[in-house]
């Protein structure tokens, strides 16, 4: 778990009702449960509810608003979606480093997702507003998501960077997924082996931890690859006891 | 790129036309052509090409068949995906995980997807004829997924893992994403390293390199990771030769 309190995901002027409900129903399946809808077209409406199925809910609770001012007042950290590049001065990243970047927010911390109208995204002006843009990759040859689909991609991730998934993922031959004390032992050994080979210096030790503790989690390392990843740190440092003439 | 020929996605009795055009478009977005039905129980049909969107062309190419049998006959290595654990014997894999093992399959396979229908999933029978079980995490209180929503996460974990999106990211004050060359470089670096300090011993080395790579290309490293990890690296080595009272 991050220190982010929560993610509110904001629809700027969405045009079809169907495609609030199915919003509403990638943001259920991936844990998110805060919608703000800025102008809608046609809210409440009987299409949102067939589209958003089990996530009713979600959409009973929606605030909507008429400006996107408005929506955004409470937000501490504003990322707007962009498909286009259209010169914005902020760093633009993929949902997976967007998620990785929000794992290290402040605690506290209330983000939103801004995503544009179905057919001209945002206006430039929201865009600019933006402490960050997130543009999610596509096959060059068709780059037009759904709106649906754009949500549910940047709630995936935040769900796997969070580790808040529900998974049946195993594997007979394996023990299967590293859990959070495995992570932080490994973390430990890594932390002390690195010291030992004079790699990590006083003073800069918190930083590269964080970058390499960062890149670990996100490879959501399984049990077999935490141990190969320890016996690298052992030898590491036998290799350089027995090298000094010592054991 | 991989060894893979092509990805085949294969949704078994569909009965929402609807949910046929947003996969071709979710497929089309992340890259994927080959769109195969069995016995789907209105196709064509005119809402499938409303949700098709600009990917009317998968659906214009998609193959239909009777039976499951006959739609997998041709797949070297089939994945069925399932939202409930039936007790089955196979592997169960992440879209992550997955993607990752079909980067490792021998060259020139033909790799099929299996959905199944909207309401009840894969039966049980469809289910034991594969290969690999794939299931896709979601939220522990809402775990029913869109048909296409899931066609969607496979095929763009999978996108991912090839390197074959386009990606507007980018962030000025980095130098953004390691390159192939970079990527076979810190392979060579750490291969090096690991001999150097005898972690690597003769006849597992491939095996074990293997798996390294495979984490390392599933976190998918910036260039100022590929940098820390090299400077750990070259100090693993020359602390080990400082240690042993060279230099």
């Amino acid at each position: 778990m991050s220190g982010v309190s929560e993610v509110v995901v904001i629809l700027d002027r969405p045009t079809q009702p169907g495609n609030i409900g199915a919003v509403a129903r990638a943001m259920k399946n991936m844990g998110l449960s805060r919608l703000r809808l800025v102008a809608p077209a046609q809210f409440p409406h009987p299409e949102a509810v067939a589209f958003a199925s089990g996530a009713q809910d979600l959409l009973a609770g929606a605030e909507v608003f008429e400006s996107v001012t408005q929506a955004i007042a409470d937000i501490h950290w504003l990322v707007a979606t962009s498909t286009r590049n259209r010169g914005q001065r902020q760093r633009i990243v993929t949902p997976r480093e967007l998620a990785g970047l929000m794992l290290d927010r402040p605690a506290g911390q209330r983000i939103g997702w801004l995503f544009g109208t179905e057919r001209t995204g945002l206006e430039t002006r929201d865009l600019e507003r933006a402490d960050l843009i997130c543009h999610i990759p596509t096959a060059a040859a068709y780059t037009s998501l759904n709106l649906a689909q754009a949500v549910l991609l940047l709630a995936y991730e935040w769900m796997l960077a969070e580790g808040r998934e529900s998974s049946m993922a195993r594997d007979p031959l394996q023990e299967g997924v590293a859990d959070k004390g495995e992570m932080e032992r490994l973390f430990l050994h890594m932390e002390e082996s690195l010291r030992a080979i004079d790699f990590l210096k006083e003073g800069q030790d918190r930083h590269m931890m964080g970058s390499l503790r960062a890149l670990f989690h996100r490879a959501g390392l399984d049990r077999r690859e935490v141990a190969i990843l320890r016996g690298v740190f052992h030898e590491m440092t036998s290799s350089r006891r027995r090298a000094s003439g010592g054991e």
